[in-house]
């Protein structure tokens, strides 16, 4: 995704009050919109799901990321095709892709009205929006406990994701998701200016190259948890988040009720367990299911 | 705000592999749906604008920045009340706001649907935004380069902000947008998990406190700049954006087509300009606009 990824451009710099002109690295942010195709033959019909901004690159798998993550679709075969349309345009970007479901499936599409915020008995608050993710996840309850990593290995993730990360080295201006095995061995990486598109990207390539639900890997995510991010990873059944930034109470609240590990502020040997700290093995914790 | 942004929170804290338990704060993160009431009396009718995830503080703020720089209201005054509906919910969250027009004013919602990037006619486009946002905007055409800013006063705003901003310094997980004078003094700032959010909240209090269009100001983003930050800016009139973080390729493109001086990468005394650099003040600058 490099090419696409990256602009040059003529910039200022200014240090200490001196200026000199020359090129630097930005990263590229375009709209991306995603169709989707659906219906039985002779009666497909083609609907605008969603617009975001992206950065170029693995469109198709951000499409199937979202779909999925959205609750909208339940698994990679209902997808027949994920491809750019070049409508007219003068610029001709790669800025609109159609997903084709299979004709006998059938897109939950009350899911894009996020309808978890709105359909619980309480209208619109953080119970009502967890109760309601729990109606569309397939993978969220049930986890076995049978899912480890050293507080080594943790430490160690974000200099594995930079050394992998290149544009972000490039421009400073990517987030990215990254999944590893419970050793340290990295599965996947995907960067965007968005990082719900980064992790969108990430679980539409695990879905396609990885089987679900993702229980036996750990989530690296290079900024902070949000909400949407913990929730995007529980469709997938993920249940160990590290994330190099801080959490929100609600990405807290979500992976507490959900029984997620989530660890935070990963800096140098030093990171913070918000939940689930059984599946950390730490030296001198107490932790009934450690041998 | 202070109160009810941050929560404390038990973690397990691991520093070279031993843990120890202690208390943490954690930024607030909550769901706020925005309602609008409008018509002529009699005809009152509420609908639903839009649910964002939210740091709760300033949500009225919120809801007028939200609606001006999505183009659906034009000024302060069209807005007649702003208040939380307390809605059944066992925990009665401040979770919905209903923003209540004056009779005369008639809300533009065809913008709600982002219309912009689907009305111009090339469907979807880095342009097709640009221009489309340009018929929305009172405030991108005709600005006056009297806007000046020295370069040190410029490397001196991230740590005005930092003294500020005191709920990032609590919990690590919080944007912030503030407006300075072009001397370097702090008129306003605004915090959120949302960095759309805190300037939403910024721009909604700069209507009620501030004349636009914000034309002496210049504004300062705690993290990157993307193309939606300065588009909100561009619609509040503000011509000098300077981000501690890196801009996107879309967010220089806007900045270039409306002549707003954007800067990024504030680092200690360096920082990069990346358009319309006539309005920062360099000793070594060949610079028309400077005596």
């Amino acid at each position: 995704m490099a090419n696409n990824a990256v602009q040059q451009i003529q910039v200022t710099r200014v240090t200490d009050g001196i200026s000199e002109e020359l090129s630097d690295a930005i990263a590229i942010e375009e709209p991306l919109e995603i169709r989707l195709e659906h219906g039985p033959a002779g009666e497909r019909k083609v609907q605008n799901i969603s617009v975001t901004m992206r950065t170029p690159g693995n469109d198709a798998e951000l499409a199937t990321g979202f779909l999925f993550t959205e609750g909208i679709i339940k698994k990679a075969s209902d997808i027949q095709a994920a491809e750019h349309c070049f409508i007219a345009c003068a610029d001709n970007r790669e800025n609109v892709i159609q997903v084709s479901l299979a004709e006998n499936i059938t897109p939950h599409l009350q899911n894009t009205e996020r309808n978890f915020y709105t359909t619980s008995s309480c209208g619109v608050c953080g119970k009502g929006s967890i109760n309601a993710i729990r109606t569309v996840s397939n993978y969220i309850d049930g986890q076995l406990d049978n899912n480890f990593i050293s507080t080594e290995i943790i430490t160690n993730l974000p200099d594995k994701l930079r050394r992998h990360q290149k544009v972000f080295a490039d421009t400073g201006g990517l987030h990215a998701s990254a999944l590893f095995t419970t050793n340290g061995d990295l599965l996947l990486v995907r960067e965007d200016v968005g990082r719900h598109n980064a992790l969108d990207k990430l679980i539409g390539a695990a879905i396609n190259q990885l089987s679900l639900p993702l229980d036996n890997t750990v989530l690296l995510l290079s900024g902070r948890a949000s909400f949407e991010l913990v929730q995007k990873a529980a469709m997938a059944g993920i249940n160990i988040i590290a994330a190099v930034g801080a959490p929100s109470s609600l990405a807290v609240q979500l992976a507490q009720e959900f029984n997620i590990t989530l660890a935070g502020f990963l800096r140098g040997q030093r990171f913070n367990i918000y939940t689930a700290p059984q599946r950390i093995l730490i030296p001198n914790y107490e932790n009934s299911y450690q041998k």
